[in-house]
C-alpha cells in the first residue's frame, strides 16, 4: 500500500463543503470518486480540515492510501481529467505511510477578502466579499492585534462547535491592502469619486483587503466570525480594543456577524516534509 | 429626452450572447430589463458591437435614450441592484444626442487569454482557454504581425458571415506573457519540472498568453479564428509566415479553429468624447 498526498485547489462556490456528507454533493465525494475512476478501487479521503459551503481553498491537502501502482507523477494530470472544472489537483507526492493530512499539519492559513471598491469586481465576484463603502483599515489591523496569541476563542466561534476546548493558538494574522489598478480607472465618476469619499467617509480606505489569519487550528465559523467583526471595526461601529473586551468575555454574541462564506480560502498548510507550495 | 451610456463588464458564460435574441437570454434583454425596472420604461438598448455566446465584456459600451429624470450619478448603482450578479455597470455618462457605441466608437480592443502553465488556475477557468502543454512565443509574434494593417479577412471569419466586404483593419495587435508566481510555485512536480518541459518543448515557453486586438471593426469570430490559428503556429504545426499566405488566399479552411469562447473578452471601446476608462 502506498500513501499518497494531494495539493489540491477547488472553487467551493457549488459543494456542501469539503467533508463528505449523506447524499452530498461535497468536495470529497467528487475526489473520492475521481480516485476511484483511476485506481479501480473507493478509499477515503483524510483533509487537512473541512472547509464549509461555500468556501474555497487554494491549497487543500489530502492524503489516501491505494494498492494502485500508477506511477506518482501521473496521479495529478490523470486526477483532473476525471474532475469536474471546479476541483484542480496541483501535484502529488508519495508520502511515508504514517503521514496524516490532518494531524500533521503543523500550522493553516486562510484567507478572508473583502473589496470594498465602489463596484465589485466582476471577474472575482465568487471569491470575494463586496462592501461598497471604505472601511478603516488602520482600526481593523488594530483590533486584529489582539487576536494574536493563545486564547480561549468562544467569542469567535459558533454555538454549533461541538468542541469541548475553544483555546487555539493564532500564529501570524496581517491585513493587506491591494490596489487594483483597474478600479482605480474605472472609478472616475464625476460625482461619486476619491474626494467625495474622503469627504463623506474621512479616514476611510477603498482598495480590496485580504485578511489573512494562520494558527495551529481552528473553531467552526473562526475566520468568518473574526471578519464580520473587523468589518465593524472598519466602518467604525466598535473601536479596535472593543476587540480585546468580546474576546475576554468568551461570548458569541458580543461579536459580529459571520461573514458570508465566498470570502473565505483555506490558504496554505504547512507541514514538515511536505514541500510548501507558496 | 436624454441620451445616456453606461460602461458595462460581464461575465458571458451563462448568456446567449450580447444582442437580444427571440426567447433568448442576453445581456442585452438583461440590461432593459433592468432599465425598465428604474425608469418606468422599456427602452432599446445599442451595443458598441455584439460579442458571442460565452465571451465577456471588460469594457463593452452601450447607449440609450431616455425621459427618466433620475440624475445620472444615481444610474450605476440604481442598474447594480437591479441586475444578476454577473453584470456590472461601471459608470453612466450624460451623452450628447447624436451619440451612437456603435457609430462612434473609434475602435475596439478584445483581449484572448490562453493559459499554458500545465494546471488550470482554477480561479480563472472561467476567463482564459487552458492550454496544458507550452508555446513558441516568439513564433505566434511573428505570425500575428502579418495581420496587422488594412487586409481582406476572409481567411478568418467565419462562413456565417453575412458582411458583403471583408477587408477591416487591425491598428495594433500584441501578446503579452503572464508569469504567474503562484503557478510557478505549485510548479515543482518532481518529474514534469522546468527542465522536463524544457527538453520536451524546447523552445516553447508556459505562462499565461493574452492576445490584445485593436482594429475599427471585426468580423465574426474574427479574433478566435485569429487566436485558434495562432495557437498552431505556438504548438509548431504552421511557421509564422503562413499567415501571410492564408490571409492572402482568403480561404476559412486554410485557418485553424475557432477557439472556445471563454478565452475572449471585449476589452475596450475607444470614443473621440467618452472617457477613456484605462
Amino acid at each position: 500500500m502506498r500513501n499518497i498526498a494531494l495539493i489540491v485547489s477547488y472553487d467551493g462556490t457549488d459543494y456542501y463543503g469539503f467533508q463528505s456528507q449523506p447524499g452530498g454533493h461535497t468536495v470529497q465525494d467528487k475526489l473520492e470518486e475521481a480516485i476511484a475512476k483511476l485506481a479501480g478501487e473507493r478509499v477515503p479521503i483524510m483533509g487537512s480540515g473541512r472547509t464549509d459551503a461555500g468556501v474555497h481553498a487554494r491549497c487543500q491537502v489530502v492524503n489516501f492510501t491505494t494498492s494502485s501502482s500508477i506511477p506518482i507523477e501521473r496521479w495529478a494530470i490523470a486526477l483532473n481529467t476525471r474532475l469536474p472544472g471546479d476541483i484542480v489537483v496541483q501535484s502529488a507526492y508519495l508520502v511515508p505511510g504514517e503521514f496524516h493530512a490532518r494531524h500533521h499539519a503543523l500550522s493553516k492559513t486562510y484567507r478572508y477578502t473583502i473589496n470594498c471598491n465602489r463596484v465589485p469586481d466582476l471577474f472575482r465576484r465568487r471569491y470575494e466579499f463586496h462592501h461598497p463603502t471604505p472601511l478603516d483599515v488602520e482600526a481593523m489591523r488594530e483590533g486584529l492585534a489582539h487576536l494574536i496569541g493563545k486564547h480561549d476563542f468562544s467569542t469567535f466561534t459558533s454555538p454549533l462547535s461541538t468542541k469541548p476546548n475553544h483555546v487555539r493558538t493564532i500564529l501570524r494574522a496581517s491585513l493587506e491592502l491591494e490596489s487594483r489598478p483597474e478600479a482605480d480607472s474605472l472609478y472616475s465618476n464625476p460625482v461619486y469619486n476619491r474626494e467625495w469619499d474622503q469627504r463623506q467617509y474621512p479616514g476611510k480606505s477603498r482598495g480590496v483587503i485580504h485578511l489573512y489569519v494562520t494558527g495551529t487550528g481552528f473553531l467552526y465559523n473562526m475566520v468568518r466570525i473574526i471578519a464580520g467583526t473587523l468589518i465593524q471595526v472598519g466602518e467604525g461601529k466598535r473601536p479596535p480594543e472593543n476587540i480585546a473586551d468580546i474576546l475576554a468575555a468568551r461570548d458569541r454574541a458580543l461579536a459580529g456577524p459571520t461573514a458570508v462564506p465566498h470570502g473565505l480560502s483555506l490558504w496554505e498548510v504547512v507541514y514538515e516534509h511536505l514541500p510548501s507550495e507558496t
